[in-house]
Formats: structure tokens, C-alpha cells, sequence
């Protein structure tokens, strides 16, 4: 259990725990890869700290941040760092007010597509029912594109590429060569978009 | 427990929870997509409801509805819908006295291969031992004939799409990019067809 | 525990059910397709009764034969039946008195490849590390040959055709769109082979 | 637990058998297949036992080598031997007083890429951000070269055949037909070496 987190919030990083555990046996977490956060209120996030076995993940690897990506000083311990892409999950959480959840996945697919169409700045999905997987999609009849953009080891020059995106109204991104970032309402939603977007990718693999 | 089953119902509904597990580790259940139901007497059926992450599928997210796919009075709680696809398994029970049991998967594969051979309007699988896991099959020297229908979010068009199918005698059918419908007079003869089912579309795709 | 059997005995029987639950969780025996034997005695062996889910194989589902394929008296049930492949593993306990385990798996890829060499009767394995999980053999350097029989439903038809195959002693044979035969002098060899040659699969689809 | 060993020591051997089972579970260690080290001194090392099922893999399956390979006299016993490969396990130690820990897997991807690519006798991996699972990377930005040597029986040839690649300074290497050997300071890092080559395998697969 985690200290000073409501009913609810332990929920929810439970959920997300268990979310992480299932990618971890989905293959989509390889090498300490990988990084997901909650929001807790205004100005509170638990995020995953950086370097853990995903296949070991415990409740206690989740650390408590600002919206600068700062580490609480009570969580401040001796080897214990923050995801180097915390600032990919605040600048999110910054834009939707509405988001208290975003995961960030690893996959083979995820990877080599996200390289394959580095070039076109994006995927086009359309016409599979799964895309109703999606938030506020109810019909197959519709494409939605998943951005993606360059892989910078600088998260701001990251973020700032992502600006010329955001029109597109994206319920993720793909960084090139790096893997996929979604989010959600909360750990529910956003674990349903990484299987969906995973199995959009399985189908353009396939298509091709 | 369910309330209100006979011993047999019980065991049934233990049956498809083993099943439903079984194919959420498989992959074929992404992003709570799938349904699955049971029919227990005449004019009433349990059915997966809506919205749940097949990995954490509970037997009390199995709920009663009758033969027009309604929810029985008791069995009506906030948030609790029937799956949209209810009507879909309320016809097939209808059409066949002897099946007890409907499932529907979701896999890469047969959403790949439903919308791959959409324009043909059926898949033919001839020759391979494992058609002996249909029912009334038992030779392989045989072709088996799965019909495909388009994909459509009003479940009577689509209903209405199938009669074209029915003279075929399917065993199941499949949704263009959407995925398999199949049966059986029980969950373990239901659950061998889905099996059976995504054991041919993997030797389809690799006859390619 | 099953009655009736020493304790060397016992210990087998526990290992052929570990085999069959790590062949399932491998998706290598679908739809109550395959079947397992071990030679007790002379004229006294377990083999795996008809029509059962992999999935949930149990010890009592092993049933006494002896070297004609008929079930004991004391094993006699209603609705009990041994495999219908019964006399292959019997044929092959005849022909070959060291050998205490035979495993018959229905992969995905050995029923592909089993068809599309069918033509040639046999696979060619060359030049792979994992050849040496083969009895007998302790180098790369070597080629193993997996002969190919047409799928009959008549068990006597199908063995006759083998045949012309066993001048090459094989350490396992394919039936053609229809899975994997192979043995060993314990079950622990026996799964090594089962587990060799579906990695030699995996390889033969990826060299083409 | 394993007698004569300190605290940390206890907690690496546990953590190597952990290492063991999520191989395994991948399929990447068949048929009896790899082997696993750790160096406890100097001239003290544990080393896999060999012809173990690693899906059966426990603890006392590691056995107490010195740097020539031979096993402890209170650690003979009848039918135990060291792995084939101990010296390959000896001669890295040797090489790198850092490294504390060698792991070989026998991945199917790992197997066809390196018979695929002997020819060229390395493989190289460019620009992907999971190169940062590799010890000392801090960026995609980069080429990570993989050597391949021949498959020898004999493993001084082997060793020998090595010995113009170290300039590289490669972080494991392939025997053609073979697998994967690769290592690190802890098992921690081998097991990430392992995880991020694996990964690079099937990327290197989709390219083509």
C-alpha cells in the first residue's frame, strides 16, 4: 500500500501496477524499457522511476513528482531517479486537463513501425471495428492517425516537435524508432488504448 | 456463485469463465472487445456485459436477458449494459434449438483475414486433421466453408446479411475486420470451434 | 495418483502430464487434438483418452491398454475411448522395445510444413546446434531427416505407408497436414525431441 | 538455498534463477539448450548443470566450477556434469575482471540471424533507442556491432575464432546456428543484454 494516497487513488495505482504487469508478459516492456504515470491532484503525479526490471515492478517503484517532473523530497532516495521522460508525461498531463493517466509502451511493432513511417510523420488506420477501442469512436467507418515524430534523447526538442501534431486531435503518439505513448481518463482507458493501438499495429504489419 | 442456476448452469458458467480467460492469454479479446453467452432455459441467457477487460472477467459480469436481448428487472444496476452485439447471439439461439452456447473472439488474425477476404464473402479451409474439431466432421478430406458479412453498427442489417449465408450450414461466421462468431451445444464444444477456428486462419495466413 | 503403478511409474505419469501442460501452454495441441502414451510393461501401456481439452488434461485421463489398443476391463467407463490414433503408438512400442514414451503434438507449423513437403516425403534438417537434442546425435555437422506418410483415417493404411520410411531411422515422422510423431527411452526425451523439432520448424519456415 | 554462499551471492543465484524461468517462458532456451553462470571469486564460479529442462530449472542445478572448468570435488556426483561450454563461460571471466555474470540463450531468431549473417561474422544494429539497454549507451544515435564466429564443437577453436573479433569491443556475441552469448557486471545487466539483443533480433527480422 501506498502512503497518503485516497481510496481511490490507491485503486487506480493497483490498476496501473497490474496494467504493468500484463505488458511486461505481452513482451512490451524489454530491458527496463517503458515508463507510466498517474495524476493525483494539480500539481502530484506518481510516475515509474527509471531503470526497473518490468517483470519485477512494484508498487513502491512508483514515485511521487510535480508538474516540473521533481521528485517529492520525501521520495528522494539514494539510486532513485525519475524516468528520463518525465517531462514527455507532464507536458500531457499540462495540455489535458482531463487525462490522469498516460502509458508509454515498448513493443517490437510499435518500434519498427514507428521507424518505418518516420518519413510520412504518421499511421492511418481505418476501417477496423477495434478502433472503437478508442475514446469517443463508435463506428468502424472513420480513420484516425497516430503521429509520430523524430526520436530526440533532448525531451524538450521532443515535445516541441510534437507541436505540429497536436491538430490532429492524436489520442497518442509513436516516437521514431522508441515506441508508443497513449493516455486516458484513467488507468482503464489508457490500458485500452495501448491493446488497441498494439493491435492496429499487429493488422499494418499484416496488411502490408 | 450464481444465484438462481441449477448445478449443471453452475458449472457451465465456471466453463465459460475458463474459456474467457483462456482466450484473453491468447490475445484474442483485445481492448474488452468480445462477447459470450450461454442459454440457460428458453427465455433466458446469460451474457457477457459491455465495456470489461476480458482479463479481469468475473462470473458476476454475466448477466440474465431474455430472448429480445432485454435485461431481467433484477439484473439491472447503473452502468450495467448488455453487449451491443446482444442481438446478435439472441438470433443465433433462435435459429438453432440445440446450441447453448455462443462466443465471439476477436483475434488478429481472423479480423485480418475477415477483411482480406471480405470481397469473396467466405473463407474455405480443405484438408487439414484439425477440421475434425467441428462438430459432424470426421475426415479431413472435406472443405469447410466460414462466410463472411460486412461489418455493420446496426446488428439487423448485419443479421439480415447472414440469411444470404445460412444455406452453407456454417459452423460460425465471420465480421469484416471485426472478428469470429461461433457455437455449440455447450461452452467445451463452443470453445474447440473457436480453437479449431483460429488453428485454420494461422495456416491460412501462412498458405499465402 | 494413479492406482496400481510403482513409484518409477508414478513419476513418469507426472512428467507426461507436465509435457502435455507445457505443449498446451505452447498452443501445440488445439481443440482436443493430440495424444501421449507410456509403456508400463510389456503388454500394458497409458495413452491419453479421446476428446479431451489439453488445457485441463488430468492424470485419470490416462487410460491402461494393452499392445492390441484395447482398454482394460477395470478402465472401462461410459463415453471412455483411447485416442483413435491408438495403434500408431502401439505399432510404434513394437517396433522398437527400448523406446517408453511416444508424443504425437499438432503445432501450427508442423501441420504447415507437414503439407507443404508433403510432395517430397520427407524434411531435411542441416547444419543447426539444436540437432544435438536429438539422441545420438553430438554434433551440427549432420543432416536428420523427418519423413512425411499421407493422412488417412485408417490407422493401418497410414503405418503401412511408413514403412518405406523407417530405413532411415527416423527419430520421428510428420502426417501430412496433421502433426508431429516422435519418442523417446523416458518422457523426458521424448519432449526434448517434441521440443526439438518444433524449433527446427520455427527455422524451416524462416530459411525459406 | 545454497550452502557456503554470502548474502549477496544467495540473492544473484536467485536472481539468475529467475533470469532462467523468463527465458524459458520466452522459448528461448529449448530442449535442453543454454547454460547460465556467476561468478562467486576469484576462482569460484557457478555454472548451470548441463542436460537440465530449463522449464524445470532449480537451484542445486548450479554447480561450483574453478576458472579451468572443474568441478569441486564436494560438488561431483554421479551424472553431474558441467555444461560443454563451461570454457566459453571461463574464458570471458578472464578476459573481463568486471563481469560477473554470462548468460546463453538459444533463441529461434537468435539462431537464424547469426547462420544468416556468418558470412558477413557480424550483424550490426543502428539507431534504435532500445540500444540503451546495453551497458555504457546513452543514445539511439549509434552502432552496435554483434560478431558471429563458427560453430565448433571443439570450444578452444571456438574461443580461438574470437579472438579477431574482441577489438570490436563486442557486449556478447552469436555462434552461427547457434545463439546468443552476451554478459554483464550483475545479472541484472546480463539479463538486460539478453532482453535488448533479443529485441534487436526481431527488429532486424522485420527490416529485411
Amino acid at each position: 500500500m501506498l502512503e497518503g494516497l485516497s481510496f481511490d487513488q490507491q485503486k487506480e495505482a493497483q490498476e496501473i501496477l497490474e496494467a504493468i504487469k500484463f505488458f511486461s508478459l505481452k513482451g512490451w516492456s524489454p530491458a527496463t524499457s517503458t515508463n507510466y504515470s498517474l495524476r493525483l491532484q494539480n500539481d502530484r503525479f506518481l510516475i515509474s522511476r527509471s531503470g526497473v526490471d518490468k517483470s519485477q515492478f512494484k508498487l513502491d517503484d512508483l514515485i511521487h513528482i510535480n508538474s516540473k517532473g521533481e521528485i517529492y523530497p520525501e521520495f528522494q532516495k539514494p539510486g532513485v531517479k525519475s524516468s528520463a521522460e518525465t517531462m514527455i508525461h507532464t507536458s500531457i498531463y499540462a495540455r489535458f486537463p482531463e487525462i490522469n493517466c498516460v502509458l508509454h509502451t515498448h513493443s517490437v511493432l510499435g518500434t519498427w513501425l514507428s521507424q518505418k513511417f518516420a518519413i510520412e510523420k504518421a499511421i492511418h488506420f481505418n476501417g477496423w471495428e477495434l478502433l472503437k477501442g478508442l475514446a469517443g469512436i463508435d463506428t468502424h467507418l472513420t480513420t484516425v492517425t497516430l503521429p509520430i515524430v523524430y526520436n530526440h534523447q533532448d525531451m524538450e526538442t521532443l515535445m516541441n516537435e510534437m507541436e505540429y501534431h497536436w491538430a490532429y486531435g492524436p489520442m497518442g503518439f509513436l516516437i521514431a524508432g522508441h515506441g508508443l505513448y497513449t493516455w486516458g481518463r484513467n488507468v482503464f482507458e489508457a490500458k485500452r488504448h495501448i491493446e488497441t493501438f498494439e493491435f492496429l499495429f499487429e493488422l499494418k504489419k499484416l496488411e502490408k
